[in-house]
């Protein structure tokens, strides 16, 4: 394999000896730009700061962890200060790698290591390795513990890690939480973090709030002095998910983990490793979008022929339940208490019936999309929401309407895929038992990708979404739905953390407040969707599931009041500013039969990329993003604006030089505005090369979006 | 089948309209020996009391529960008062049928029940049924939920049930706990149970105290007056195993049951029905063993055809580790902490050998015993013990000593069944997500029975081995069990509640101190298995693992102390009061090789039964009793005391009038003695017939067994 090829270029400087107490360790990026200092402070406390282009934008902070022996439950010395370091060590890797899929073809992996081994002064000293990796554009750090003989088994009960920021930075945030992190970002000063204010926490069900003062990560940050700053993890494997609590005087930010039903953090066993906490820093919001220094700090992929996996572009039976036209459940209206369990009759308003899925297979076959989710198609969901209830699916059983052998076999007779969704409500526990079952019975008929749900309280009770046991369990899906060479989708699990590296497979989450939203809420904000690329995206794709053309829900329904906060261009331009193997065309079949010229743009964009180029980019306000297609010289350019109508200048110099190009344009009507007018689009064609600069005048809650093809 | 033709001569009678408040409902047994009352007391409280021949053994006791709404966590109006009658109906029933193996080949289930329907007072109320059935010999009573306007899904946050006693009985009993019945039962008054007492709870691993004055049931009493009384629980499905809290003053125990890791009970759904709540009683000790009660309050066999299960006795790779032969693990002494996982090294003391098990299977062979069990034959038995790991053991990688093939092959010429052994160490979720595999592996390799075991805190963190969670785990065992044609024993389970009856292939539980604590304890007291077939054994069959012959364990190594607190002779006895159909000889073949003509009554004992006679019986003191081997004319007699000396008499008379027999009876030498002389035993034999009555007498510590056929 090329990476493992490429490793054996590395080379390696010892530093050795154990450097002196207070002496301040000094790790440098390959391009100079970041410096990381690590050292013991008073009383032995490890601390390390971070400067971006000699200023400092982390200052002193403490690292450590609080363990506990795990038989006895006894709380073990302290791991954040009392220590002495063992021995450090430097060295320096420059390698390339290939994602499977990605933004670019090829991703370099370029950074300078420093381990510091550490020990307790204490007898029966418990040692651990700090290692730092300083990138070009960040750093990320993780706690390392090997084999010894004063520690095999232990409870996690605190981490201590601290990210001391320089001043009252502009945030995008949400609310830290247990179970969910499908709340609008919210855009304050770091001082004005409240997750008790509703207006920065929309009530979610499933969620466990617990500090007023924290937030999730990925958290993006923007200091005064014009430094864009993201604090988040990689590799979140064996784990819970990291949340940070804010002190608002002194801006100082700590680790408060996820806790399991006993209050307990992570179980782990010698030799043993926390996640990575990453910093990415920039002057230029465009290098944050850049950034693939969370996908470097994950394992290369597991999956040795990834031949089977297939970045997808489909349609679904999914948005026409939120907007009411028809329900998941096949007997009741959706969360019905007035059902026979034993003798369910159909309502008349059941979507996933096999005459509407075989239109959602035309629909895809004539426009060459590659699948077709259907929700509702298994039995239980005329109750199953929010009961606590461990067996509400089983994953094998059909309502009488939808025939899975005839889709099976009409599917295929049109070469579409049909993907299938496991809603589990929750209970993981109940999933587990069934997960082979359930496989098979995909692969039996079919279906080769899947979209987990976990809409509700986790069982096991008193787990979490995002604590230890479920982030090992969504890794398990990873790996199963690997096994039997199954594509995944996971609705609400934790926080993507560049998981999607080690098993390619797992194609996109969405772990954030997608699409349907805006289907029964006050619905996302303009700006939504220009900060999501500055947080939930740093993990890995989302499921976002654009496309709306309908922006206006009263179509479906008289009484609903519900608009989607966008123009229909800029639905189309979220195709390349969400960058996603996996993309939907949410809206239904017979709204794009009626706008089929813009629909031209979403059967023609890519999925898959050789390159990108971060145009330009301000989080909250605007993205203008170009995209080559994988194997191609098929460009996609995607601009985004929020409330604000605005200008994008698309610079179209990474085009090859002297070649013409027909560049097709889905702009903003003039009079568009997405409240006032938002379906107002114009599609116009212009030969351009890479001398040109374009400007694209976009909408209040505008965008544009545009493929550019070589003249034949 | 029997079963449902008996139930259509059901006859009915209902005593319409409600009863006036305040006015007490009375059932009498279909003996008139049992009255219980229900009536609604002030406020509306339910209440009942029960008199036994006109002597009150159950003074006016409270009954309800406390629910809470599953989706808002919200306290409902409480069942414990504060009700109004709906509706009362009385009916009895007199029917038979055949449990697939028993201590009896058929038991009669006759029963006068009352079921009274109550209605809160309040707005939106909710309905309940108490059903009581009132037997000859006890009373059960349950809540019932039907399907209803105000009640779908609900959380049990508490049962009320009382239990309130008429003085300070004795009290044989072991601690309450969430997690551990491996307690020495205790012998004291009501007033003088204390869980805290170390003398009462002798250290536990995995176990959870919650209450000092809190006992387990089956609690047995015996009241001044000389009755006994026995309270326990019937059918736990679905529900937590229930704990009952003394109170020493007014002798009032009150239900608590065993909570989830968020500290409710149960969550359950309409219709839905609570576990009964068992008294039985009776002014002579046998008939407390005699009682099918507890049987008859489960739901008959769902396995049609039980042709495949087979009540088997076995010998095992087991009692050598307790004794220090050999270990568990491969490459270590057990719960090794310097071992190394990836090569492991042959410590040279493994017992679980392909050779070693061979050994075993030609000894099984040799005298006619049905099976062998081998634990330690799977990899992980070096890091299994008390780490709350979650991923111990894999079900299906023997260690490289251990060759499945070639056992299996050899097993089957021999005509030999291995028993597979899989240890969880309390890992629910990691064996749920295994069991498939694992019994698929078990029927490829010719094994059709297992023992499972649950040494350890439970996974999933925060549930408790008798928690609701963990009860449904245990009944999803034993289905799937089923479903593969695998026999179960399952040790560390929730106490047994009769469930044997409903799944058959579930032969035994261990569910209580077993005799591996002789091994390296303070041991079990000489009295402990006169208690036991009061307590423990009224749910069900015990895997006890009696037959040990070498009684003084520093033979085994001369460091060792312990001995076990019982006489050889005993040891035989226990074959016979321990009722089970599976029934281990738990020594090593080459100790039963110098005591073959003791082993011959090993050989011989049933393990199923025609008949029982319970001819004499005292809790604590002693037991005699005789069986009828299923389908022969063979008697086996069973006579065993404390540490006290005495003589067991043993009426004849139930031996077929005029027909001689000869007895060949396994008596203690007269030197015996449980501490002095344990070994010393005597075989003689006679012939007799039913005008008989033998006198057996009983060594310190003794017992005596008889096996009687009929002459030829």
């Amino acid at each position: 394999m090329l990476y493992k090829r490429l490793l054996a270029a590395v080379f390696a400087v010892v530093i050795g000896a154990a450097a002196l107490a207070q002496t301040k360790t000094t790790v440098t990026s390959p391009n100079k730009n970041i410096t990381l200092n690590f050292w013991l402070g008073d009383n032995g406390a490890p601390m390390y700061e971070v400067l971006y282009k000699n200023k400092s934008i982390m200052l002193p902070s403490g690292l450590g962890l609080e363990l506990k022996e795990t038989m006895t439950d006894k709380v073990l010395p302290s791991l954040t200060n009392n220590l002495t370091e063992v021995a450090s060590m430097q060295i320096s890797s420059n390698t390339t790698w290939k994602p499977v899929w990605g933004d670019v073809k090829e991703i370099r992996d370029n950074y300078t290591q420093l381990s510091v081994k550490l020990s307790q002064k204490t007898a029966e000293a418990i040692e651990f390795t700090i290692v730092f990796k300083v990138f070009d554009d960040g750093v990320g750090f993780r706690y390392e513990f090997a084999e010894q003989k004063n520690l095999k088994h232990f409870i996690v009960a605190d981490e201590k890690t601290e990210f001391h920021l320089t001043g009252n930075h502009k945030a995008f945030w949400i609310p830290g939480d247990y179970d969910s992190n499908e709340f609008s970002p919210n855009v304050t000063s770091l001082s004005e973090v409240n997750g008790e204010d509703p207006k920065y926490a929309a009530s979610i069900f499933a969620h466990q709030f617990f500090d007023k003062d924290a937030v999730q990560t990925p958290l993006m940050l923007k200091s005064a002095d014009g430094l864009y700053i993201n604090i988040h993890e990689a590799a979140l494997v064996n784990y819970p998910a990291m949340n940070l609590h804010v002190d608002k005087a002194s801006f100082n930010l700590t680790s408060k983990l996820v806790p399991d039903a006993l209050g307990n953090k992570a179980y782990l066993q010698t030799p043993a490793k926390t996640p990575w906490r990453t910093i990415i820093v920039s002057d230029k919001a465009t290098d944050i979008l850049a950034s693939h220094t969370i996908l470097n700090l994950n394992e290369p992929s597991v999956i040795k022929d990834p031949s089977w996996i297939k970045p997808t572009k489909y349609v679904g039976v999914w948005w026409e339940m939120h907007v009411g036209k028809s329900t998941w459940d096949y007997a009741g209206s959706q969360n019905a208490t007035n059902f026979d369990t034993k003798n369910l009759k159909a309502s008349g308003k059941h979507g996933a019936t096999t005459a509407n899925v075989k239109r959602y297979i035309d629909f895809a076959s004539k426009n060459g999309l590659d699948g077709v989710l259907v929700e509702g198609w298994n039995v239980g969901w005329e109750d199953w929401f929010g009961q606590y209830k461990e067996n509400v699916f089983d994953f094998v059983t059909p309502y009488p309407d939808f025939d899975v052998k005839e889709l099976h076999r009409y599917a295929a007779s049109k070469k579409v895929k049909l993907i299938m969704h496991h809603e589990t409500s929750g209970s993981a526990t109940n999933y587990e038992r069934q997960m082979d079952t359930a496989y098979r019975f995909m692969k039996a008929n079919g279906y080769d990708a899947v979209k987990t749900g976990y809409v509700g309280h986790i069982i096991p009770r008193g787990e979490h979404h995002d604590g230890q046991w479920m982030v090992n369990h969504y890794v398990r899906v990873a790996q199963k739905t690997a096994s039997y060479k199954i594509m995944l989708d996971a609705h609400e699990p934790v926080r993507p953390t560049g998981l999607s590296r080690t098993y390619p497979n797992w194609l996109a989450c969405e772990a954030a407040r997608g699409m349907e939203f805006n289907a029964w809420s006050e619905g996302n904000k303009p700006r939504h969707e220009t900060i999501f690329p500055f947080t939930r995206f740093m993990g890995g794709p989302m499921d976002y599931t654009p496309g709306i053309f309908q922006l206006e829900l009263n179509y479906w329904d008289k009484n609903k009041k519900e608009t989607i906060h966008t123009t229909l261009a800029k639905q189309l331009a979220l195709y390349v500013t969400i960058c996603s193997p996996l993309q939907m065309a949410a809206d239904l079949p017979e709204v794009y039969e009626k706008k089929m010229d813009a629909f031209q743009f979403i059967k023609d964009v890519a999925l898959d990329w050789d390159d990108s180029k971060y145009l330009e980019a301000e989080p909250g306000e605007y993205i203008t993003e170009a995209r080559k297609a994988k194997g191609t010289n098929n460009w996609f350019v995607g601009a985004i604006t929020n409330e604000n109508a605005r200008t994008a200048t698309v610079d179209l110099s990474f085009l090859d030089a002297g070649k013409k190009y027909t560049a097709t344009i889905y702009a903003d009507a003039d009079d568009a505005d997405f409240e006032k007018n938002p379906a107002a689009y114009k599609i116009s064609k212009q030969v351009v090369d890479s001398k040109m600069i374009l400007s694209l005048k976009l909408a209040r809650g505008g965008g544009c979006a545009i493929s550019i093809t070589p003249v034949k």
